[in-house]
């Protein structure tokens, strides 16, 4: 039965920061232009399949809680009322895994033509594919790290698919999470081999991407636990010190999660903004954590404040090239009412949105880049020692002259003026 | 004056697993050989002399506790009746800073003259020295990473004066933990150009060390907070990403404490493993935090099981090179006798040579190795896909044809059987 | 000298929320009514002498960054400026340690002298007063759960002089915060007994206010950790459960920390809940900590989300009495202008004030108390089985024949909306 | 099909510490008297039904990886060739949810024959029952704290049913889990309503086993987060504060679960620690967590350092009277042979039981005790002021005047010596 799934929702419209209709967009406005780009085009959102319509409500303590609003119908019918044309997927949600991978293959080639057709005529596509590496038995010590050669074996010729479908399917895009490339334990594990092997099955993905002809962004999600104790793909530092390490730097980006971020100890615009002083910052998985707790609880974002200074970094990259933002997020078991899908996605699109005009506005009234400015005026100033470091003109032998001849810079080294870059940020939430 | 320091406290005897004297040791048996080399030289104990000599239990929440045994005569005592032969420093912590550089400089090279004179006809050296880059409020924005560049200068001429000393001390290894190189808030922050200067700075320092001649090992520490929110040397991945990013990663190796390790969300094994495969493992700062405490601590490591693992991955190493045990570890504030010095050393060396003859037991039993080897055979099985992908042989289409015609590895996995590991890794606990 | 602390500073006016002054205040209007009370009364803000006349930017890396502007006579300057009449001190702040107790009490007679003269006139009162028993080495091993005795009478008497002032000074409330009351570990602390004498000194204090007749407020304050491994004051809950052990819980309120909430595993709105619900919220230390940070960073209070949701918990204690909201926040080391001050204590009023404004339009919307009542309707259903339950009226094997006579509720249960009443919730951030 | 489930795999015997086989106890030997009991006695080992035979190896990010050996029959055998005699069930999982209370309760009361059928004859009984009431949706918002109040009322009938049925097979205990008994968000919660729920419930479950003349002892279980963000027991002092707050603490001692301690930032011993010392300590679910992991991954519990320390608590409360030690672990998800079942319980036992020797070792010795004791003399010296503050015969008054007429205690607190302390444990690890 493919009739209305969501009968009594309309489409979801933009009535301003004054609504109280909590079924309203009150940030989130399409096309209006901001920083001289659509509202839309900067953020690029795009549902998740899996959460939305696969996800049931089970946690280790307790059984699904949803029903199986799950056809890709009611996905397609979802985006059109929320406004939004990219949606993501695992190849194992869209379509059950088989007896065999042939037969796997051909559940997942008949699925993707019902969403070929669905596609048709509207501007949807894929924001990116994957391929799901963890759920099954075969890969519980690894996919690309497993200790027998099969599973990789059997892991690249699933992710050949993945990409293929994607590509086939429109997306710009294909991801990589490790989901269990990593360890439990170290005692039985020989890290060095299993990241070696992480390496190989990169490089063949990226040169099989390039074999067909795909002009796609590949890209890596870090985690840092969960399900195993140790993820590979840690945090950012942690994935780019792989990529430099195997010489792949140029061919992945990276895919940073909120939630993923604060659980490796570090604060979400921390990841955005070390993804891209290195120039690898691609998608955003756009979620948050609980901040007392110490697992991935994937909650839809709302906080203004992390909402303004994630858009901060990514108005900094000039935005975020073929991707997006994704929301890798889902309802908490207990929101058990079909409304609550569309009241999670808007809150978080508001939040995001929100955010955009926040960071805009903070960086056009200039004061904070003003402060910063100031604080590193040594290292641009003319004739000074900061241009001559930086140029190497000078080694230590030099600089000690330098620091024996002027005085201790102690009483000129200024103060911080954290709070009132508080402050100055403040004014803009 | 310089009489005895540390009376009525004789000089620290083997005693074997049953004595019953606190003063002695149980494991520790410096002559003793353990797989192929002595104890001696596989730990390679090393006083620090900043906690054992200023550390006044301080904290920021009260004033001094200890008495001032600070000199340092009592120093080498110390050590003589300890059974050490290396000693680390701070610059800052053996000379008081003068009202100048020049005047810190006198002050150094003074001090250094009696230490040289201690050290003449004693195997003692310094297993590191370092420059204390964080105390003075010059520093207080960071010192390579200052928003200064004057600042930047006047460290380079401090660290210069600190590794020539080291040298002439006859050190040969030298220390950079990044005590303010970091950040408090991104809000004032210049990460990316912040990162870039403390390259150039470890780029010239690494260069000096070259043209003075010296033959040493430089370390860079990694702590992922405090004081800073963030550090830039975070963990040991961060690290090696920051050196591979600026092509450092033939100049610099790393030395692991564990207290910040286990504040980075890793265990220390993980830590020094990482290291290791990274061929980047060069000194260990012996210490442990509490695991319900959420900063560093610098407790003596006592617990034999971590020890054990410690060791393990030593041994794997090959020993540590020029590198050692540092006891970055202090004394709790409540602790106060003078003899609390020795117990507290002895706990950390005992703990140690305990963890090194259990690590060496366990490899020559060879179960726990015949496990992991088996785990793995399918990389190294004759004919088999393994050595081809190692070989780079085979390409996502060959997989997908092999995936396809072979049967699903899934029952073929088998068991990661860590609770067996767990037993026998307990059996030489 | 007593002139003028803070020159070119003017008095702290309210500008509203367009203004772009940072040295303004954009949501505090000290007159203003807000839900039947004005800002004022609500919010009794109070300035903390330690963290704004003594801190100096200390931290165990490093030394003094702060200029000595101490004096008493600074205090009440720049409490004027900031609009503000209540203030919080420890004796040992205001007044330093002598060579015996009946020095240090001198001391403080002296500048208690000063207090009362520049009180005089004005409304300023103390908020708090308190005893430091956590500095000095008399302390370390705790004060009332000191191993010695002796220390224990100390404490006693430095806490009698303590309320006597805090009582000449016309304070309404006396804290104690367990410095040292805790412990580093258990294998050297006879935890039952320490319990037992903290209890014990608790009970005479409150006979000693008694005693005088004092009507003040006492307050415990929790913190789980920092500088012991366990402080026994951990967090509300633990408190409670301390006070209602001995009978002490009509003598005590409690004053939550947010940053030692955070600390504890909590939310700081839930401590508060948890404290009103005992009917024991009395006080709140007005900070935040660094959510990735495992340490007390006492920063101000920024977060317009936080500050809403501390808010909606005061309001629904109607208030805190004879409370307040304490400033117990530092400046960041690395603010060394004198104006930071202002910066960071406009920053935490600012943050309060708009969390009041959105608390109360939040209540006054009323639909997120309306989703609460629904959702618990059933208790309250006239002729239900709540009712009956609450009554005391049903035993097991009632409950079983109304659980086998009626329908399984689990389709009755209902969405639990979470994501609906963030939506609420962000109407009025 | 009820033939031998584990062949191949004999009875576990006690072969002693140099054993190098892996299916043999090293150090549980049953029936050996330590410290005037028998090791059996003192640790009342218990296997737990649902990780032992309901454990699948399942997880959120992947399915199952056991085999079905679930059958009673299993359990029995199991217990047998393991030696133990004492065993854990949830209702649910012991027998299937029907569809509706009636057809439920059948359910149970069949395999509860079965069970008692096998018990026939030996000494096996169940250490305690439970009902599980967490998976279900009907209990999704919290069972005895539902909003829904027939979700109260249904969950106090299967209670009464599991508590009948636990009586029936004889347990001498019966445990509360709160499972879902918490909040996700204070947003939609009362949580003052909700408490005094689950207290209302505490004390019908309690006015039952009165009424049905059941000498048990009823148990809470602490656990601080998971599945809920904020679980009401959340550690020993809060379930504490919460008996005593409702009156209940003479009806109700605590069941610690050590993952559940390191989960709500304190150490295992201290859990029991805090139980003991109020008189509650009644069973132990033995597990550990990973340090550096942040939540409940039910480890079995292999530390000799950590099952010291815990075995010293227990020794302190003279064991665990009618309770046990319940192994409350599961098999890591890649630990799939029928083995390693063995490998997991046999790692836990001996580990126990190490440390069991371990601490009566320790308390012979007496040098820790003597530590202490001397620690704390003050407060037993005869005609000092301790005694005198004991006994109650003090106030303020008094002890400001022995303050003043005594010396500073500053130099008379003696050294804490936890060095010292550690090394007298390491001498019995």
């Amino acid at each position: 039965w493919y009739g209305e799934f969501f009968p009594g929702i309309p489409k979801i419209k933009y009535e301003g920061p004054k609504s109280t209709n909590p079924l309203a967009f009150r940030y989130y406005n399409a096309e209006e232009v901001i920083s001289g780009k659509t509202m839309k085009d900067w953020l690029r959102f795009s549902v998740a399949f899996w959460h939305t319509f696969r996800g049931d409500g089970g946690d280790p303590f307790g059984s699904a809680t949803k029903r199986a609003f799950r056809a890709m119908h009611a996905n397609f019918e979802f985006m059109d009322k929320l406004g939004v044309d990219l949606w993501c997927f695992h190849d194992r949600d869209i379509a059950p895994e088989g007896d065999s991978l042939e037969e796997s293959n051909r559940n997942l080639d008949q699925v993707v033509e019902v969403a070929l057709e669905l596609q048709k005529g509207t501007r949807i596509r894929p924001l990116w594919g994957t391929a799901q590496l963890f759920k099954h038995p075969r890969y519980m010590h690894g996919a690309a790290t497993s200790p027998n050669a099969t599973v990789f074996a059997y892991a690249a010729a699933q992710v050949k698919k993945a990409m293929d479908v994607t590509q086939l399917l429109g997306g710009q895009n294909y991801v990589f999470w490790g989901g269990r490339e990593g360890y439990q334990s170290l005692l039985n594990t020989d890290m060095a081999l299993e990241l070696d092997n992480l390496a190989r099955f990169m490089r063949l993905a990226s040169e099989y991407k390039k074999q067909v002809g795909w002009d796609a962004t590949l890209l890596l999600e870090p985690k840092p636990q969960e399900p195993t104790k140790h993820q590979y793909d840690w945090d950012v530092a942690t994935t780019v010190s792989f990529l430099r390490k195997y010489g792949l730097e140029k061919e992945f980006k990276i895919n940073v999660e909120c939630n993923h971020a604060t659980l490796s100890g570090h604060s979400c615009e921390h990841e955005l903004e070390t993804a891209r002083i290195n120039g690898v910052l691609g998608n955003i998985d756009a979620n948050t954590g609980d901040p007392q707790t110490g697992w991935d609880t994937d909650q839809f974002l709302v906080d203004p404040r992390e909402a303004t200074l994630i858009m901060l970094a990514v108005i900094r990259n000039g935005g975020l090239g073929t991707g997006g933002f994704n929301f890798d997020a889902k309802l908490r078991r207990e929101s058990t009412a079909l409304v609550d899908l569309f009241y999670g996605h808007i809150s978080g699109m508001d939040a995001l949105a929100r955010g955009l005009r926040n960071a805009a506005a903070l960086l056009d009234a200039g004061a904070l880049t003003k402060l910063r400015e100031e604080r590193y005026a040594s290292w641009g100033a003319k004739g000074g020692i900061g241009p001559k470091i930086i140029a190497g003109k000078v080694g230590f032998d030099d600089l000690e002259k330098f620091a024996l001849s002027h005085p201790d810079p102690a009483d000129d080294v200024g103060s911080g003026s954290q709070e009132l870059a508080e402050i100055l940020l403040d004014m803009h939430l």
